[in-house]
């Protein structure tokens, strides 16, 4: 296995996509900043795990851009990208793409990803059924993490309703011991002028468990998995930052690279 | 020794200087509460202690401003003042003034400075290779705290490097016991128009030491240490706060009293 470290070295841009590695990020959106400022909000004004499906409705939600813990132990994140010029089919060629090599996957979150590769070693050109293995920072906490993404159907969203709009979504575990510690979805929908992200992450709490594991196993390892989730707020702040950042560049890189 | 306590009280200002007491003081710069909504960063985003000599390249480096945890312990805080109308030189003369009288150390941070005195009892003029000893709060938290200025070349600063700049130095501990809890240095460098200050921190871990100790020593009293660190929050707050106030004077009380 190659080392791994943050960000581009001399001679990694050396590819034909290295042109798009850009350290500098944007600021975080405004209404991200409100979200933390504003704190923990109530488990009942987010939404439910259970009602995952209600995501796919008209409209907004109650909190579109918020986090807080939940009465049943863990907590919920949810957050907004704004994307001009970007359409739905764009994420889905991107998460089917960037896996493949560290060197895209660093170009979503220059401060922060380090490495990624498939857990199939397949080809590009699809994320469904596959588990991205990747190292990334939470803040400053340093994550293995698997991520394996999944049907929307897995998460009770009803595909048929989804026309060309697109919902990602996984089981977010460790790759280095046999635990999930959540769950995400990112609902990219179009809107005029381009398309929105509506990111969801449900984390702790009930949401651990132990791959191909028993009840035992599962109550051991609970406690343990507790201590590996990030902060709520880091991760609101990472899912923010990265999803703006390539939105930044994604119509340019989707252009060059989606057709060939 | 006489009390100690926050701010001036009446008569306070009847010295020559005490004209320069403002209460009030500026808000944050938006790139240090851009820093703080971003929250803690990863470490190799961050500068490391050891290649704290690459401050003196020209440019910026990838954190100016942000904070986070150091996988080997401690945390670091990076963050920048732009000061127009200043010169590196300033600086160089408020560190050799203001540690001989507890009414010119208020005037940096009214809100938090309580109190400071050379440890040698030396006269005005020179700071490296002296401590000076203060009580400041850090946030909410009250600390004893010794300073003890040093080379820049301690840290591994190439000050022939530095020209008509300034790095300011040191060794951050207790004044109570013999203990160190961190590192500091304040480049500051001319840039049109005046100089900005790049603020840099090493606090807690592997920073932490017992003076004159032993490897015994510092096995029992880094645990007990860990317990007096500030939150680094507060620490890049407190900085930003007392830097951009003195900058706001300091080419006046410079002018007035440098020359004397």
């Amino acid at each position: 296995m190659a080392e791994t470290y943050l960000g581009y070295r001399p001679g990694d841009d050396d590819t034909a996509w290295g042109k798009y590695f850009n350290p500098q990020m944007a600021e975080l959106p405004r209404h991200a900043v409100i979200a933390l400022e504003h704190g923990p909000q109530a488990d009942q004004a987010m939404l439910g795990f259970d009602s995952a499906a209600t995501l796919l409705d008209e409209g907004y939600q109650q909190t579109e851009n918020g986090y807080g813990a939940l009465r049943g132990g863990g907590f919920h994140v949810a957050i907004r990208t704004d994307m001009p010029g970007v359409t739905p089919a764009m994420w889905d060629w991107w998460f089917g793409w960037h896996g493949s090599e560290s060197s895209r996957y660093k170009l979503w979150h220059p401060r922060a990803h380090a490495s990624a590769h498939w857990g199939d070693s397949g080809p590009d050109g699809a994320y469904v059924g596959r588990t991205s293995i990747i190292e990334e920072y939470l803040g400053s906490a340093y994550a293995k993490a698997a991520i394996a993404f999944l049907e929307p159907s897995a998460l009770g969203l009803d595909e048929s309703r989804l026309g060309t709009d697109v919902a990602v979504c996984a089981r977010l575990g460790s790759s280095e011991v046999p635990v999930d510690i959540g769950w995400f979805i990112h609902h990219v929908r179009a809107v005029p002028g381009g398309a929105e992200m509506r990111s969801r992450f449900w984390m702790g709490g009930p949401y651990i468990g132990v791959r191909r594991g028993n009840r035992l196993a599962d109550s051991v390892i609970r406690p343990i998995a507790a201590h590996q989730l990030p902060e709520p707020r880091d991760l609101l702040v990472h899912c923010a930052q990265e999803m703006n950042h390539l939105a930044s560049f994604l119509p340019k890189i989707y252009a060059e690279f989606a057709e060939t």
